[in-house]
């Protein structure tokens, strides 16, 4: 015997794959920008070179998106070109939709599953990280080196007070759809307090309209990691009666400790990591 | 402040990419089968068709090692072709060999700690997967549809008996370090105990030539999942005295579950999902 279980939530695949295609088909390009990652110098003079980085660059994002690379601090100097590529053409909006198709299609069956005891007492919630979750960094990174550079918190910090981000499409596909489907969605955001009127233009600005609550740092998180905040903050909203059915956040510092959500959903990042 | 907290265990880059680089260079390519999945019919006739079907395979794929995925019962078929490219060509082996030389990094760093607490009464150990993760069934599955199929216990047993399953080298390598280094290493495997023979003289061809112990599948495990079935095991270990730093697997189901190890390592795995 193999040990093979067949789970018994498997869901409906086509419907995932037409949707995941409507969602590629509808995302918008990240805007043009300055770029700021070199050009390998030794491309058209190794093609052998640029294809083992390629192969390289590709298999850490991998490691990276499935955490196996643990804490990191930068992108590998010789994958500069591959991040900016990766994020500048459709492969980010590509996983991104998948990802986003996946959440919407175990959405969908757990509200009809009894099994999170959907009682009166009981509010399904989807909880959200903003950054690179709802909105996107790129137009920053873009000109900022793709994650090649160490964070700069003054230039960042200027512009999230822009409140220009765009909006991530296929994100706001599945934000509108969990709201439909009768979601309380909560916004959990490594952002700080003082940035919640700048955040909220943003959001605003980027398409989503409304929310249950958004949460950002106060002065008494200063110090707490991402997991520790977080997974406070997920405890505190269970012990205000939410059922915390999924989670969607580019870090995995937004997705594990305890509690966590019946499901998370780890979207694309391969631009920086937060603990 | 954006939150960004920087871990204390960024390890040596450098280190990482040169091992990675030299595994994937000596990686043993996948031996040449008969393909059983036939080739796109629209090939030739729309390369839009098959640039968009790239394009989704690798989300796809992604959304399965990240498991955003969920349970799934079979490779989409429109990503068969996609599927027996990755397996054949470099782009597997590259993708375990990144993960291989993460869990590298990490054993050294992890045996230095003090904070596992390396005292006279803990061993350190470390937990392998068997199936995709010491040995590789690409050569069955590339006469079996590449997961495309339905998996077939009766013809998956005699290849399990036939134990002629190639190594995966990167995770050879690894082995040895480990056991280098000083790890207990342990096979955790969800092959049953009728095939323990096979799987120890598979092992022992593929390269293997010690382990603290092997454990398969009980009679009195019939029925539980792998998450189950594994966790108690992982939990017997500790209660024995080993201190599980690691554990590799290429399914989720290897990896999660309390107890959990201090670190997971998710080995590549895009022909099929074990609950």
């Amino acid at each position: 015997m193999h040990g093979r279980t067949q789970g018994a939530a498997v869901g409906d695949m086509t419907q995932r794959l037409l949707l995941a295609l409507s969602l590629i088909a509808s995302a918008t390009a990240v805007p043009a920008v300055i770029r700021t990652v070199p050009d390998d110098p030794t491309a058209g003079s190794s093609g052998a070179a640029d294809a083992a980085d390629a192969l390289f660059c590709d298999s850490w994002r991998l490691s990276v998106e499935t955490a196996n690379a643990g804490p990191w601090s930068a992108v590998p100097s010789r994958c500069g070109a591959f991040v900016r590529d990766y994020m500048e053409g459709p492969r980010y909006a590509s996983d991104s939709a998948v990802a986003d198709a996946d959440a919407l299609a175990f959405a969908s069956e757990a509200l009809a599953a009894a099994e999170w005891g959907g009682s009166a007492s009981a509010r399904p919630a989807w909880v959200f990280d903003v950054d690179e979750t709802l909105l996107s960094n790129a137009p920053y990174y873009a000109v900022n080196g793709w994650g090649s550079q160490e964070f700069n918190e003054t230039s960042f910090d200027e512009w999230v007070d822009a409140a220009k981000a765009p909006t991530l499409p296929s994100s706001l596909n599945l934000y509108n759809q969990l709201q439909g489907l009768g979601f309380h969605v909560i916004l959990l955001t490594g952002r700080s307090e003082f940035q919640r009127n700048a955040t909220e233009l943003n959001l605003l600005f980027a398409g989503y309209n409304s929310w249950e609550k958004l949460i950002l740092r106060q002065p008494y998180d200063i110090g707490k990691n991402a997991v520790q905040y977080k997974s406070e903050r997920r405890a505190a909203m269970e012990a205000e009666g939410f059922k915390i059915l999924g989670n969607s956040g580019d870090q995995w510092s937004d997705l594990i400790g305890s509690p966590m959500a019946t499901r998370s959903f780890k979207l694309p990042n391969p631009m920086y990591f937060i603990s």
